[in-house]
């Protein structure tokens, strides 16, 4: 039976607890939140505080979020910085450093990171180094931030020869969905975030997986009910796998299904072509072919995984980038190990195991797979 | 009584722990540890590691440590970094982020720093970053190195505006002092390492202090089992207070007697001008002096340690920088908060704490010790 789509209640918040000892913080998610911290419950306090924001979000939000910050911090700073995934780099978040300290900011200052996945994780990790550690709340406001990257402590920046590969692991104190940003998202934008939460279906949750076929038109039309379920049920999975495995010794792998391949996308067409959930969304679509060769799905899965990346207007078949150069790109993946490149695959639906698989199986599987035009 | 001088003894290692739960380790100190691995005891091993040194330390022990860790490690690869504290920046950084991609190093890639403290630095926190983290071991080839930068996982790298502004708390798996490669040792260096020695007697073992005034001309001379006492005394120290305190929020603070004036010293000559140790020296003067004005210690204590800094050849004169741009330097401090500059300061021989003391007080320390010509 499918869940019927929760009435969105602007007043009432969801909180999601991420347990993780004296680490542990909420993902509050609901409507408004921006201008109400009160909701937020205990961010941190402090005399200063820096919002990291870019180009793009800066004129929608940053003049709503400062009256709210200086109620809570003496001095309040920001820093913008350009936009994409192709500014991840050290001179963008050296930026981040310059602020910190023409700012003269200490050990008690609060960074918050107002935007998307890519503010998030430079700002994460700018607060993981300055002076070796600071304060920092996530203020995702793209959905693929507010259902994946926020949640968890993983910041990074990318090094020319692979995604992530710079960073560092450190929790935020709160992570701050406001639903109501989503409204001023581009499309293309809405439909990336939608691949990592069609992602969580296959890896954790069959059943969400068909919650979302069922409910794709409202969430492609922003129906505020519908994004809030699959906000939250996004963030409770999330929540749950990074409480059992926070470092990635294990579990957490399954959070990078179709990573692999999506990494390598990234990285083969240069920074910023394709936006990291249309990269996810044919790398998922990749590694469900992989996981059918290997005789842990049937081809059903596999299609009906396709069917739902097409309908939410994602790209289903990789660039045109060689099976070759997929190999060389993925021998560097974080997950693989001398020279064994290791998949996150699905041994059936809902469930997600960690696997090598031979060369000459994964170039079929690229070969294999029509690319795009 | 004057503790005596310990044998220097060739076959057997000292092992001082460092007690930090899970990410417990050993500091050995011993004459030929680099080329006997197994008195270094469980290292990490897999199948490939870096070597991160330096222009000067590679000619001399390169060649010694790749065959020794060729037996542990399939794959054994080396960066080569220039020399000086003037190169602890993000670009020279990078050089080591690129020698680990184009390795193809992974999660289980071992990171080896060879060489001093800056090598160390900067070996650490690319391990500290690299996929989020890997595995480190410390080699100090310096005196420096080995009773203090090498021990208690503070890594970083310098910013223009100020030292070790940016970095991690990484610890290492091991320390390997191999007291043999203090012979190869500039003089100057010898001596810069000797400031950090002599800081352990005020802030925390006054009887250490009168050892090393008895013995000062015996370490200048490099007299094996001065050194060997030396070394494990300060590792001694250093490993109880990072066991109290790892992140020092509060304890660990002692360790930075005559590091807030002595960073500004670095930054406002510019990296690389004086050592970190001269620095270091003079600005344990002037906390020694800012200690006395605020009543906590006698001038006859202040005098003994000046004495025996310009006895190991340290500088005990600030060098020409006016006493305002001391405090706007000191202002960017680590230990700063809200714009108030705190000080390690001595309240008695052998106690450190930590307080503020107003601008008119350390503007009046700074301009009343005679400037070094």
């Amino acid at each position: 039976m499918p869940e019927p789509v929760p009435r969105a209640d602007a007043a009432e918040a969801r909180r999601v607890a991420v347990d993780l000892g004296e680490r542990s913080y909420d993902v509050v998610i609901g409507h408004g939140l921006l201008d109400r911290p009160a909701a937020w419950e205990s961010p941190p306090v402090g005399a200063s505080a820096l919002i990291v924001t870019n180009s793009t979000v800066a004129p929608l939000y940053l003049n709503r979020v400062l009256p709210v910050l200086r109620e809570r911090h003496r001095r309040v700073h920001s820093v913008e910085l350009p936009d994409g995934e192709q500014h991840k780099d050290w001179p963008t978040l050296n930026r981040v450093f310059d602020a910190l300290l023409q700012a003269r900011c200490d050990r008690g200052t609060t960074v918050y990171a107002l935007g998307g996945g890519v503010v998030g994780d430079m700002a994460g990790f700018a607060a993981a180094c300055f002076m070796r550690g600071v304060p920092y709340v996530q203020l995702p406001t793209t959905l693929l931030a507010q259902v994946d990257s926020s949640v968890g402590g993983k910041t990074a920046i990318n090094h020319p020869m692979g995604k992530n590969m710079i960073g560092a692991f450190h929790q935020p104190r709160v992570v701050v969905c406001d639903l109501d940003t989503l409204s001023t998202l581009p499309d293309r934008e809405l439909r990336a975030g939608l691949a990592e939460v069609i992602k969580y279906g296959p890896i954790a949750d069959w059943a969400f997986f068909e919650w979302i076929e069922q409910h794709a038109d409202e969430l492609l039309a922003r129906e505020p009910g519908a994004l809030q379920h699959a906000v939250t049920r996004s963030c409770e999975i999330k929540a749950d796998v990074v409480a059992r495995d926070e470092r990635e010794d294990d579990l957490r792998a399954a959070l990078n299904f179709g990573h692999t391949f999506g990494h390598a996308i990234e990285a083969g067409l240069g920074f910023g072509v394709w936006l990291h959930g249309e990269a996810v969304a044919a790398g998922m679509v990749l590694a469900a072919e992989l996981s059918n060769r290997l005789g842990m799905i049937d081809e059903q899965t596999g299609a009906r995984l396709a069917a739902l990346l097409e309908r939410c207007g994602l790209p289903t078949r990789p660039p045109a980038l060689a099976a070759d150069r997929f190999l060389e790109l993925m021998r560097l993946d974080k997950k693989a190990r001398d020279g064994d490149i290791l998949f996150t695959l699905l041994n059936g639906p809902g469930r997600a195991v960690v696997r090598s698989a031979c060369d000459d199986l994964v170039r079929e599987v690229v070969e294999r797979t029509p690319q795009r035009a």
